[in-house]
């Protein structure tokens, strides 16, 4: 079984970093990296593609909002002919840097304030998907299950890759359990490779009521802006191989 | 014989202009488009793309250094590998913003201080004009006769334009009378007309001590961002067809 | 009697202009300084302060949100304690650049998404307000009549004027016409220059609707970012003088 | 005796953090905060002027170059006015959120390639200073010893503190061993604790060829973006504390 560990990566800013780029780089199998308009800058992605060619690692782009001081978390009052545009320039500017190293950009995973307004509006989504088809329709787009970006990414004719979070709860209709809740992360690691085991081996998640649900993502995604998300990488990793599944890039698994 | 015409265009940013960018796009077979560093954002790039695809001027990346304030003018400390990564994300951007309008970016344009720096130093020139290469083998460097960015961008494989700028005094050795001295710019519109027509019929140039020096130029360029830059583009394409030159984008000039 | 008339000046970036803010200089007895968060620049800002000194022009600052590509047009999420420290931070700029040229800031006057926030929301509205309290208990607030931020500014212990704009239709409720809808702007300067006269004389304006409103004010605005905002403002300042009001800067009209 | 120990604060961006600013200000005297420019935002710089309040730290303005990305540190070609415009800008921006917590800026400390562009250049240093003495008499402007600046400042009547860092190896002449030459920067806290220890009971420091060379200062300054800075902070602290000095604020240090 073939199964993919990603991370968002090139998160800094300059001088400023996130998190310890250079570990997730030996334990990840694709990165998302940001695109200069919520984190990142032209230096920072071309040393991230740099590592990623050299240690086989996929690529895709993490198209944010343009608001360095907000993170991208920050909503904001912008058209979709905007979104659009502002995807497709962070895309482009991703895929140039991925050029001059011989790799390739082949998947696109939405940031925060981003993908939360494509995530409510249908229209929006949908523009977006047929923008990424018409740059490149071998592009793959990430998304949670059931979100409106993957079906308005199967409506444009794109692949989608469904995330599977190993450090957070679950409820019964599959989606997150909101951060501040209580228990709504998983902190401890061994609770948490037990996770990854019965993912990988049953296909399933315990929901926080204790239901089990199935999950059909194949790609697991560790957000690395948490503190210890290179431990957590690592933890997932090991249990990865340990169940005899065989990391591999998110745009190298079969369907 | 098929001439181009060329302008800067799309260096605004949000609400602010510099040209009348519309009524240009109706002159000029060119556009070197800002790319979001020293000018442009992804609003206007896509703006200014789209516009450009509709009237059939071609488009070519106007990559500059990271300062709005300052337009891309003040020079910088930045190394080699920076100046690098920076065009190559602007190219990308650009180029990315073209696919989606169905038009291809199909030459570069330094800006200012990036210019400079790359026209001061032989490894930068060389190292730029090889990375342009890697992206795309058929991208085509403007530059002035004799610039380092012209002999690097031969050494590249990549093919060159020489640009003629019709309203600027020439010394005998081919550069330009710099701004400040006293005639460098020359204003009066009829007198620019006779050099287009000098320069098109006879492919010299009055220098400003009186001697004919031969212009190797297939490509005249309009400076957008002074006053009157409209005016100035409508007389030289005036004079342009009067001499039953056609004009032409400079991607499909002869060699 | 006396009256100030206003203008939003310094709203440029660099190498860009909005306005012509050299000619209002002339025309206006107070201005509003954008402070570089969604217009302006310190370069700018010191120059528009000198030049408001040498012509004896009040001065205010105009703080907005943190958005030069959106002119702080575009709403943000963005928390009271944030708006709170960007207002202060950017007040605090003008008011030291005013105390380089020996000059003082008396006034603030909120600029669009910043100003539409803070008019909705009174915990806000009144945070505010007091903070520009405890910077500076002269600082005059202005505003539109009945909004949440003038009654705010009064909870404060600040003073506020009340502006007119005479180029905008009004409700019989006293607020303005929203743009987009007919008649919302006035165009026609001699209806303009009637308007002024009937404030001046009759205190009292007349409504989309036809009926005759008391208004307030003492104090008339004049957007600069409009087309021929110059011509309005020349055109308002002749009919002040020809009723024989005396144009005053905000912070020296009487109570 | 009574001596100072400052530390740059405030140097991160949004969510991006370069010290452990919380630990630094329980462990140090003055604070040097910089001011949205090379970084530092609104926000940032509210909640340090807020705890630098509550802990009784001493606060200056620590003005930079605008340029984020390069962290302040690239040189860029800019005018003396500019120079002087942004750096009121930015100490007016700190003086106003010292208020709204009625805090005090007490002195001005430049950061990188700023510092460096008034250490080179006697008429900008010049400039600098009467700006700053024009805004208050009573600021206090850092230095080192036998700087342009500190000649400069004491030209235009402001007080001056020069600084001594424990950690960097000392020429003869009294300028620190430039970071890269061996031995440049000194890790072991024995040695640093030593070389405090040596400076507060003797009033000098050891240079690199073993040398006893005075020192002035009574301000130690520890840069807060090197691995380990809190630790060194702790360090000296401990060090004074054993001597039997007195902690204290700059602006509150004898002449």
């Amino acid at each position: 079984m073939k199964i993919d560990l990603n991370s968002d990566m090139g998160e800094g800013f300059g001088r400023w970093k996130i998190a310890d780029d250079d570990g997730l780089m030996d334990v990840v199998s694709s990165a998302n990296i940001a695109c200069g308009f919520h984190a990142g800058d032209y230096a920072i992605m071309n040393e991230t593609v740099r590592k990623a060619k050299e240690k086989g690692v996929g690529i895709g782009a993490h198209p944010g909002l343009p608001d360095l001081m907000g993170f991208g978390r920050r909503a904001m009052t912008v058209s979709d002919a905007d979104m659009e545009s502002m995807m497709v320039y962070q895309i482009g500017a991703l895929q140039s840097l991925a050029a001059l190293h011989g790799h390739r950009v082949t998947h696109v995973s939405y940031h925060a304030a981003f993908g939360n307004m494509a995530n409510a509006d249908e229209a929006l989504a949908l523009r977006l998907t047929r923008a990424i088809a018409a740059l490149d329709r071998e592009l793959t787009v990430f998304c949670m299950s059931g979100q409106l970006t993957e079906r308005a990414a199967e409506k444009a004719g794109l692949r989608t890759r469904t995330l599977f979070l190993a450090d957070r709860a679950y409820t019964d209709q599959g989606t997150l359990v909101p951060r501040g809740q209580p228990g709504a992360v998983i902190h401890d690691l061994s609770a948490i490779r037990a996770r990854v085991w019965q993912f990988l081996e049953d296909g399933s998640v315990t929901t926080a009521t204790g239901s089990r649900l199935p999950v059909k993502a194949k790609s697991i995604l560790v957000h690395s802006d948490t503190p210890g998300s290179l431990e957590l990488a690592r933890a997932i990793r090991a249990e990865i191989e340990a169940t005899g599944a065989i990391l591999t890039p998110a745009c190298r698994l079969d369907d």
